[in-house]
């Protein structure tokens, strides 16, 4: 029995997306994954940064932040530190690759879509939530690209879905919550597209290293765990393809 | 008849308030005044500003923040310019006298109720629907401390509300959105105790300047509406007083 | 009798005003208001902001700072902080939308004037002195334009004038020097054309609330405080109009 | 053939490790690995960040920065952007639990290990260099603790290695070198223990997503180029275990 | 004849102390060097910088500022750009080190003298007359201390003086101008003691070299000049010794 | 009998010179003057600062920074401050002019040579190293422009070199090592061109002021010195002239 009351390591929490949550972005979602609950907003800029001037080519750029009081200790804002917090740096930079992964950017044309996702309450796997988040904010816009007829065909190559996993007790558990995932020894974060393939994955031992066969059963419940992510997706968006 | 139907200068857009939004901290709302909506929380910490140490007194400090989504443009994120925007930085200072006002802070003792407002979706009066937010995050923050005993005495002395207003093609309106906003030719702010009081006035004639006839009605205007709010805040909280 | 021997709560300190204080600028003045003294320039720089280009409209834009000795304890510079001052944020905002109600920017053309407010001694009231002597440089920042030919038409629309004012010891006065200034219960700052409307109206009731009654006669007070300063004004620039 | 005339997918390029190439850290290595070359220091400070203090545990924290000279176009230093740039923030985070991981910071006691990393010629693979140098510093730094006697027990837990891998043009590749990083379609750094242990596995499929079967090439190929590189690392210190 | 009339390469303009110009700073001075206007300020704080804490021993440090609007071309603030201008990082040390050489820092006691140069209007020298006026208001706060009783002995060694020498069309001047400046081929600044001795010589050939008998003759230049200025310093202050 | 076994005041350290230390850059050096060892390179970029376009000539900047573990305490990395280091700011400023005074712009054309000079051990006279090594890759960096055909003329004017100097228990010495440095009464950097010609001299008598004929002393002993750092470096060059 897990600590919210899950009863098996495979088991999920329960994934909850409200799309069109703000009024002005092109595709905006409330995306909760248990308690954690994340705003994932893709807006449409008419321009590209500067070493993709006159390539053709689109850009998915993401920013990820936390509310002051998404955590039970208040978080000083950057702006007050000057500094870009470490950890943030880090995960905009993996939703970034990640959402680029799920678009051909030459089908996007010369445009940038900014994904920001704000966590406003975290509970554990904030960074894949807002993978998931921002793939449905960013289907959302290009599909509004679509409807416009700004686009010739769909820059949207394959789903992407992205899943928790860690080793807590020499147990394998997949989308830790807070409190599973404070005491992990392995974390692991996982990206994959809706053919299975991996997008990404970032693994770390800093409790203790991970034998070959305990990567194993990682990837393979990854695979499970997102197959199941990726299916919610395409029914909250009542997919196009 | 107003831009979003409202059919008189008085009349207030519809003022929703959902408390406990956000499990960590001690008071959260989310605020909605017609489509402004704002996270606003208020989490304590058990210690004041340099200048207070010592004093027996506690503080209130405020922070406003938008989302880049906010709005119909994207907002770059204030640290990726290095810089707390001018305009927010005006505005966090308003709330913070404004939730001050409200407060004995001798008998909140020495601790800093940090107030957080994180505007989500801006539509016109996102500072005074702060106001009102942060009022009551506040107001549930020091309830939980008066209900764990580490009060003495309750330190609200009064409710505060507040609220927007504004000349538009010489007529005067309240609660305007922003349509109406970006058009106004004199823009007020003003923020009063439960008392009917005035604790805040921030009147610009920026676009033209203001008869004292004028002033007067808005002032007038500005009363009434905010008993209104303050009405509201109270059913709300379901007044403990 | 007041703190610096002043016989009623509307006498004004003595305004004195130094026309071509700094040789480079296109207007500059030493303001002296009582102990309070500000270097005021007005500088023409031939581009507008971003927002404006191509509008055919001129812009005016303030900065207010504080040498680091002008008050009784040293102030650390800003750039030792690597962060604005969130008050003086707060002042040059003022100091611009009031200055800026003086001119017709579509008259001014596309041309930004810089007005710089640099506190070098403080003893109450620096902004509305900041206010009141940016208008002397930008109105002989103007004047220059004028003499030059390069300009059609006078864009300076009207005089403006700003007193500060408050209730101490539930007393009413005008023009507050510091002493006055800290013990206020209520602090308010008010911009007025010479027609008598008003621009600006700042009021704070962090000590206490303010009374209907109250709020108007602080702001009869205002006009003939400001009608005085107007006055002066137009004696010193030998009111070209 | 490679690129740089390796024969062989799994050939690394030659590693070679200079120690006490500065004068004044307890550890410090020039590490090259083919024309990738960095300077990586050790240095010891008695104290601990804020989370760790009183609890006896020590820690090890690691930057990472390139001369602007390193790459074929200059870049621009950090300061000059006042923005640590977010790649090196990334980099620097996985360098500190790579290294966190070989250490038992119990045995370490109150004090930080600090790790500089930087690069003075950047061919490929600067971060699993910075890892492979930043463990020989380290490993000479704790090793002066020892020879003094400030350590009752050897704090090393185990050896970490690194190593960068890929695939181009279909191909799985180990040791990148620029020219083939930079047309790699999938990127992986993985650090593995001296049991063979994975510590961190770091994968990016931005130009294509990848298949279960070519991950477990990769694994597997990584296991082989760390247990030779981690070979290399006992042989250069004369391994004291 | 020079530039601004006067007949002589010896020739120094006039220089104009203007004491207790600030009323709260212990030491305050307006300094003019004919057209260079800078306020110097001295402000005494009961503390030392962390590296002379519980040494005994005092210190002085500078801070060089210029107003916006002291140069024919508007000097955007530092805080406007988030840096410290490299001009004046470097000159305020200078300012530092010069008035250091004044002071036995023992007998000052474990107390900051901070000296403010804000320079108000430029028109060459402006290092030197901050030097100047700065060594001013430091005398004068040093003196408010001896007058307070609480200094045992004076801590001033011995009087300061700077001037600003330069080559200009292959003829040696002292005291350059701006027109000089700005032409000058060589360019020194000369920091001497009451006693004729050297505290600083900066001299920067960047037009051309500097010959051998050109750097003796400006070096005699230079002691005669700071013979004089140090007379009127003397005279000014009523030379307490 | 100096500190490092030197035997007289004139002695220098040992000068050694590793010209392309660097692949990228066009000209770079690790350049050591006993135990200080710092790496220059130069980079050219075909622009110029704004104040240079259009007029045909180049530029030559020079930035300056330090490794955190090149001295005895670790020095905390600019960015982390968000600061340029003062000291840093002045020695960059001093590279820059020193080397421009080497080149004749207008036969640079519109290039600008980007200088980096990143100290990695530091014992003394960093700065003057600096200027050493910078020279040396700024001739190879222009050597290469001339090798490409890209300049008519060659536009190094005359060589340039440095000597640091100092007054160590009232002896004069030359090339000070940090043991020396740090107990130098008086301290003084020069950079000579070929000529014998001064283009730098910055003297600081922070200890002690310093009489007019150790004034001469030092200046005769630094003419000597550079003497033979340009000797060595024109050895080094097989100097092209």
């Amino acid at each position: 029995m897990r600590y919210d009351g899950r009863e098996t390591g495979e088991e999920l929490r329960q994934l909850k997306i409200t799309r069109d949550f703000i009024k002005y972005p092109q595709g905006s979602v409330l995306i909760e994954m248990g308690d954690t609950k994340v705003i994932c907003t893709a807006m449409i800029e008419d321009k590209v940064p500067q070493f993709l001037k006159g390539s053709g080519s689109g850009w998915v750029s993401a920013q990820y932040a936390m509310l002051p009081a998404a955590n039970a200790t208040r978080k000083q804002r950057d702006i007050d530190r000057l500094k870009l917090d470490g950890r943030s740096a880090e995960i905009q930079r993996l939703i970034g690759r990640s959402l680029r992964a799920a678009v051909d950017l030459k089908a996007l044309g010369e445009r940038t879509v900014w994904i920001d996702c704000d966590v406003i309450q975290a509970d554990g796997g904030t960074r894949v939530t807002s993978i998931n988040g921002g793939f449905i904010a960013l289907y959302d816009a290009v599909g509004t690209l679509i409807s416009e007829g700004a686009l010739r065909r769909d820059p949207i190559k394959n789903f992407v879905g992205a899943v928790s996993l860690g080793i807590v007790d020499d147990e394998i558990l997949a989308d830790l919550c807070y409190h599973e995932d404070s005491r992990a020894q392995v974390d692991m974060n996982v990206v994959l597209t809706s053919a299975g393939e991996f997008v990404e994955v970032q693994t770390t031992g800093e409790g203790r290293a991970i034998r070959r066969d305990e990567m194993s059963k990682l990837l393979e419940l990854a695979e499970g765990s997102v197959r199941q992510i990726i299916g919610i997706e395409k029914e909250v968006l009542g997919y196009r393809k």
